[in-house]
């Protein structure tokens, strides 16, 4: 099967179980739930929850026990995405094509849905404890990886810095801090505590820690270069937004060459992170191709 | 010792506590920390917190364990209020005669500080049983109390009722999910999570789930009287703004003498409902009258 083939199955999977944690109810707040499907099934790659269950069977664990904390990511990247979009933060019309969430539902309900997905993702990831039918100190600890990578000093804290640095100069730290934060931070948390919920020995955590941030890191530094020099059929969206909005990318601080470079050096440390594995590796390296080598 | 004196003296422990949890970080986010501490401590009464270890207390529990869940309660409260005054909410210009946080730090930070404290608030109660040091059960089972009921069918779900009611004509059907998701539902929260964590029989939590549905209910039904006749020097803020923002309250839908007279009702049976267990309802009693029958 080809890679994409694989990915299209495995992003259904993930899919049909996010129905299950969103559905619709006729309550008198019935609105929030299509506000927060609305965001939620727009097409979204499930990166994250793809990610975090490949680090589950790569240790050789019970996917099914993972996918909860999947699908929580999942929510918790949608409502980043939701807030980030605001227009008292990046003020965007259109993601992926479609209408952002508060251009649909007003600004108050796309606050509260933001607000609701990152609680359901707690309330989801708490209601595999509730019972202790096995493992709940290994589901702990990854809901310590997610909450810790989620919060003011993970994703929150490059969100921040990202918003500081509207319209101004930023110096190279700053930029990799808000990557590392804003992006690679959640992509870390995603393999690690796919990892510890599958149960990895010391020695696959961080082999599978080296690889995250190695395709964390190289995910938003590809993003950026696609911003500057993609196709635009293929990356969905207008090509240039970040030189338009005077935005400080890897590119426009480091200069487009070394910033292909940078991108094969660590996607080459990521895959050697885990050449001591052999074939079980295959699909995690794939993967970390797939996503820090798109289309430029 | 007055009540008034001892309400006073759990508020400083309180409020040592959380010191401990939200401490400012010099990191380039610093300014979140900032923030999150405004409205933390912009003269909060702490009455959620002091529910919850007076229901912990009661059961015969350790407070110590309680603690953390207590701020955490704390930091949920304070995230709805950032959020509830946003220009795209209620635009509040103004919180217990300071200026609100986005008044101060800007709307987007101000949504960040929101989101970076509902994620603290389950990083401070996950960190409790990272070491599985005791109680986890119990631990668990008040956190999905407090996950539930800050939630999209619990505190969001009220919001978003009450946000889509603004400068409608509603009816009592409504208003009672508004007041009870958006108020009530937290309040409810506290004690029985505290009592959960305290050990509670089956016998405690139920008289007390009891008294904190009364409570909870007769708490708002008192802020909506109070903000048609009450003292604006014992209040802190102007009265008639509901009025004014012709939202509909518990008096404008059923008449002052009515909701009067609803609020002692509502009283009583929180006090009945503790009966049974003598001296040691006696603070819980006290904390009833003290939050239902606030000057008017």
């Amino acid at each position: 099967m080809s890679l994409k083939t694989e990915l299209k199955k495995r992003l259904a999977v993930i899919d049909k179980e996010l129905e299950v944690f969103l559905p619709i109810y006729s309550d008198p707040q019935g609105v929030i739930f299509e506000s927060m499907r609305y965001s939620m099934f727009a097409g979204g790659k499930r990166l994250r929850p793809i990610l975090m269950l490949a680090a589950c069977e790569f240790v050789g664990g019970n996917k099914a026990l993972a996918m909860p904390y999947a699908c929580a990511l999942e929510m918790i990247h949608t409502y980043s995405l939701i807030h980030d979009d605001l227009p008292a933060m990046d003020d965007d019309d259109y993601r992926r094509g479609k209408l952002t969430n508060h251009k649909v539902y007003g600004d108050g309900l796309a606050i509260l849905a933001g607000d609701g997905l990152l609680n359901l993702a707690y309330e989801t990831m708490l209601n595999t404890v509730k019972d202790f039918t096995g493992f709940s100190e290994r589901k702990i600890k990854a809901m310590l990886e997610i909450s810790q990578a989620s919060g003011v000093h993970g994703m929150i804290g490059g969100q921040v810095v990202d918003l500081l640095s509207e319209n101004k100069k930023i110096d190279g730290d700053t930029l990799y801090f808000i990557h590392y934060h804003k992006t690679a931070s959640l992509i870390i948390a995603s393999v690690r505590a796919g990892a510890i919920i599958g149960g990895a020995s010391d020695e696959e955590l961080e082999a599978l820690t080296r690889y995250a941030k190695n395709i964390g890191l190289g995910f938003q530094i590809t993003d950026d270069i696609l911003d500057l020099i993609g196709d635009e059929k293929k990356i969905g969206k207008k090509v240039g937004s970040d030189l338009q909005n005077q935005k400080s990318t890897f590119p426009s601080i480091y200069g487009l060459e070394y910033s292909k470079s940078k991108v094969i050096e660590l996607l080459d440390d990521s895959i050697e992170a885990l050449q001591p594995f052999g074939n079980r590796a295959t699909f995690l390296m794939e993967l970390a191709e797939y996503l820090v080598k798109r289309d430029y």
